[in-house]
């Protein structure tokens, strides 16, 4: 199938991997923007699509994850693309050997895409250095899901048509949160605003570093956004000893109605699931109109497939 | 490809999901079995098969269930249509989501057939309404299982030409098998007198008012039966307390060698799966010329198969 | 997609499984082996591949294989094949039933290819017999893992031209490796010399009944060698009051750089994987240009694609 859309944007692509969006150019940014909103449209109108069967992507789950495994696993298929999984929890594949050791025979077999989600931040570009192949990071650590704040960045400019100015909060667990940076570098290469809220212990002040604002206040920051991304509590990865209860954090960042009331009327609510319905926002919130939560998982096929296709082409382009 | 009799029943198909089969026409019911005849057909003398390669099918298993989902992977992937599968259990897609939660959110992924295997009865039903995809009923608590029930149906006719008029036991566990339920409305519908089987504790007299009848001694209704279906003792679900011991219930409702001396000679035997030889049925007895066991799985293929091409017909015809 | 070469080797075919290397002819390792080398040109030159794609294979991994179950999944996907796997452990599949049963249920649903991985020997040659499919021993206990030798064969010859008379160690724990008599098998056939070298509790004297040589003394055995081939110490398999611990494992069987200086300056050094460095070999030699352990690797992939395309022929070749 010839696309002469994609064509053209795939030509110019450079980039065999997807570690980090700080390390990516505006321009790699839009273009991957612009190839996820033309597969969206192909797969609404039921156009052909660009078809990569002689590609295999595999997916090193080092920590679990469905959702995102999922989601790249539909995006992978729609293109013709095989799909693996290994779960490293339940694999046999540790059995002494390391990251590295399992990249190369992963890549011995002859994959063409590696997925990789790892609790250690810097996994991601380590094994993107080191292998041949397309590396994915699906998630490393509490740096970077790049696909995450791309699909963000998609839903936002779909919306409101241009992200230049906008004022968007990310609010919650700063600290734990990939994709408070990876949404936080690919609204601001945009020119958006970005201010994250949150309580004190859950966001350091060195944050400040990034370029973004910072607040502790989630009732003075509403009345200004044009945009809240409302993080999960990531209950797992946090010290009991330091983080405020369930009770206080809801006291004070959780979206009420009686919360809504303080911002402009059509702020866009986001979230990147999965929403503890009465923690991070009201219930009711989450179906509102100004709920934008499954258009992101929408958005995240699109944009998964816009970057499984413009990584692949990096080996035409050589 | 064209297959001018799948296209005759497939015009006619007005039905999004398939969550019970009391609720199906006998219409639809004859076109489902008219469809898997025919995929049989196409197997068996490997005719070109149509080709679904749009479609994504996932299967939720909030229950275990390898077999089921195993047989729906071979059929769709058979239609060329991408399967994938997460296992509630061993997955992280939990994380305080609901079950409209986390169907909505499948639904934005872009998948076209949602399978469900789920404890509470009821919930295919509640995702049917809920989602503008196909959901399939893969087993809902004790409630329905209808693939198993279209498969039993379409073994039993395959054997005697008609189901109308034939005599029919279901043996054994009554109370927690859906399976019963699910076959019980298929034959029903065609004609078959159903008879339930089994002790008072696993078969409670409210089952008459699905309008079968019901026995509590096996070796009196044995004489008049065309077909015996066996059912599993689900060990996992019943009461210490209530329950006979396996020995009691062994001598009472076992299928014996010295018992099928009592029956017609031609008698069919199946069963679900997995037989407990010994348990269920004397070990040979599941091998021998009467058993259909094997042919039951290998309908079960051939029904799955009907299953998708018709429910995608349903948004062609819309 | 027509071969000429791969038809040519395709039409001489007539074996329905593959069991064990002990029972293959050496012309039909030969057909394996000439397959492969066509299959990795045709991989490398990204040449048109034969696609089956109305077949199914599915793994079957009564004992955990997730480096073993990849390779095989890509092998099949490449070809077109549709691959499911079933992890036996974490399956709801035992429910009180023999593996006979399993077995005839999955032909039941239409498979084409079973994959094995079982704990018993002998079971992959049970299943052959049983079934009308296709039967590939994927391991069985501690008797063969044919594909293993075909693709240890394949990265020798491939590395020294020809076999025949090459003096091969393989060294380590030979009681528990299925590997070293699958490899065994392969290469005597081929005319290698091989000897196998481990501590004497690990390497019972029956060895020397295979036609092997075998010795306790890596260090005398080092200066012959052409080839090493060094195996996993199956930890979870060895009873600790019989083993050396592994300090005393290191200091008589490890492939150290000290060692090396006994060597033939081009040894070949292999491994089945995974490597735990510092163990069977010091770190440095699984990275030195002695080694083939990711060719191994690479391998597999095309012995794998070759022994499905021949099995699958096997059904159009009666």
């Amino acid at each position: 199938m010839q696309n002469l859309k994609l064509d053209a944007i795939k030509r110019k692509w450079k980039r065999k991997d997807l570690v980090s969006l700080e390390a990516l150019d505006l321009s790699e940014i839009e273009a991957i923007l612009l190839a996820a909103k033309e597969f969206k449209t192909i797969l609404k109108e039921n156009l052909p699509l660009p078809f990569l069967n002689r590609r295999t992507a595999l997916a090193l789950m080092v920590e679990p994850s469905t959702r995102t495994r999922v989601s790249f696993e539909i995006a992978a298929k729609k293109l013709g693309i095989s799909f693996l999984s290994i779960d490293y929890k339940t694999s046999s594949i540790q059995k002494g050997e390391s990251l590295k050791d399992t990249a190369k025979n992963l890549e011995a077999l002859g994959i063409d895409f590696l997925i990789i989600r790892h609790p250690a931040a810097g996994s991601a570009a380590f094994l993107a250095k080191l292998l041949n192949i397309s590396v994915i990071n699906g998630g490393d650590g509490a740096h970077e899901h790049p696909t995450q704040g791309l699909l963000d960045l998609m839903t936002i400019e779909e919306h409101f048509g241009t992200v230049r100015g906008l004022k968007v909060l990310i609010v919650g667990d700063i600290l734990h949160s990939r994709v408070a940076r990876s949404t936080f570098w690919a609204l601001s290469k945009y020119g958006a605003k970005v201010k994250f809220v949150g309580p004190i212990t859950l966001l350091p002040s060195y944050f400040k570093d990034f370029g973004a604002e910072i607040s502790y206040n989630l009732d003075e920051a509403l009345p200004f956004a044009d945009c809240i991304i409302l993080l999960r509590l990531q209950h797992e990865r946090q010290r009991k000893d330091l983080f405020p209860s369930i009770g206080e954090y809801i006291a004070s960042y959780s979206l009420t109605t009686e919360r809504m009331k303080k911002c402009k009327k059509d702020v866009l609510i986001m979230h990147p699931g999965p929403v503890e319905r009465g923690v991070e926002m009201e219930s009711e919130l989450a179906d509102s109109p100004n709920s934008a939560i499954l258009k992101q998982v929408e958005n995240g096929l699109a944009i998964r497939m816009a970057v499984f296709y413009l990584l692949a082409s990096y080996f035409e382009n050589r």
